[in-house]
């Protein structure tokens, strides 16, 4: 993670029992969830939500995520989960980083996803237009 | 369950580890996925899958679930999924029931499924077509 | 549910988009996880969390669900989930109602909870003992 | 992925429909679950379940996941999931790969595990012992 831009977004989110698994720790692939969870509520924020994207044809899609764990999340904990985003040609890269209530680092990613528009994979002008002000 | 007919399809579905949750034991809700899961095999068995369903129009949506649990579903279980069906006017009931590989009870289920075509809801001819062999 | 007795907890729970399924709308196990977070909420309020019981060697089980299905929830809803109990003999009955932003009913239940302790079915007095100002 | 080794283990995964989301294809989080459960049937394969693990002290905890997607899996699809494993100091880098029914990359990880041995973080031997014949 060498991205050192200001976090843009950041909200609460709250551990429910159910994502516990046999260890009494959050299990591994509801962290993704939480990252995925983080970018709508972003969009939405933005006015921008991926119901509206869906409307205009447009369909994020995941390319690549890289997820460093660090501290797991337990029984009760509520995270705060942050991200900023920035733009490499058709690639909107974003960095997201969950920490826990003490404040330790939760996880660490950084998630790649591209835009198909009506199907196709697109250069990323429609996806970049709402966010140009995060987008240099 | 008062249902005698006999059943007319199982199937065997494998515990992920990641259905346990902090007891050890899969979750509650995990069930409710092995149950459709166990519907939608069957349908497609029958020829007439959920994505078969969706191109003519016809929603098939859960009206009502009753779900006794028995005996609990642990780490590598291999358990078998029965269902039978019978219809009541719109409804359609699924007496379904799933043991373990030893043979024991794990849940037993009545779930009622009505059917929506074209978003309205449906008197279920369209959804009784293809099973009405099964349908008394 | 012939159950009258007032609701004496209630919460909000945000639906994630990673809980719709294919047909746009939270997929039916979904709603065993929101009655389950609630239940949780709820004993964590009364000062007595799962986490408590599991100290004392308590394991609430499910014994029965019992749920109807009347609006599905949507990306973005923010539902109220209220909930009463009762007891008979070993068993807790909890009755559960869901309803979304709208005020519309999503989903009622009747959820029946024994408990273990230490691995054998109790009486239920142990369970008991923190709820007796809710059980007559 | 510069890991050339061939592949020690492959499993069949069926997709169950419940873990398609709104767009009909499954949740990114899904393939976490299906890369853990392929793991899980490896050590199973090869007589060193998660369960013997525990009953030891050892718990493998995630250190880091890359994962790439490549193709969607949809309804009805049954995925080939295939891994090999290496060892570099207390760290397991497992290299797994999923391909779908026609053959097709659905994604490509690189998964890296640690092992707590009785809580705390161990040099790995204790997880190495069962897999020496992998690791060079």
């Amino acid at each position: 993670m060498t991205d050192n831009k200001p976090f843009i977004f950041e909200c609460e989110i709250e551990v429910r029992d159910y994502e516990l698994d046999a260890e009494g720790i959050v299990n591994n692939a509801n962290y993704l969830h939480y990252l995925e969870h983080t970018r709508h509520l972003f969009c939405k924020s933005e006015g921008f939500s991926f119901a509206d994207m869906r409307k205009q044809g447009i369909d994020p899609v995941l390319a690549k995520v890289t997820i460093s764990y660090h501290t797991p999340l337990v029984s009760g904990d509520v995270m705060t989960s942050r991200l900023n985003m920035r733009r490499v040609g058709p690639r909107f890269i974003f960095n997201q980083w969950i920490i826990n209530s003490k404040g330790q680092s939760v996880v660490k990613a950084e998630v790649t996803v591209v835009a198909l528009v009506n199907g196709k994979l697109s250069r990323g002008d429609e996806l970049a237009a709402p966010f140009t002000k995060y987008l240099d």
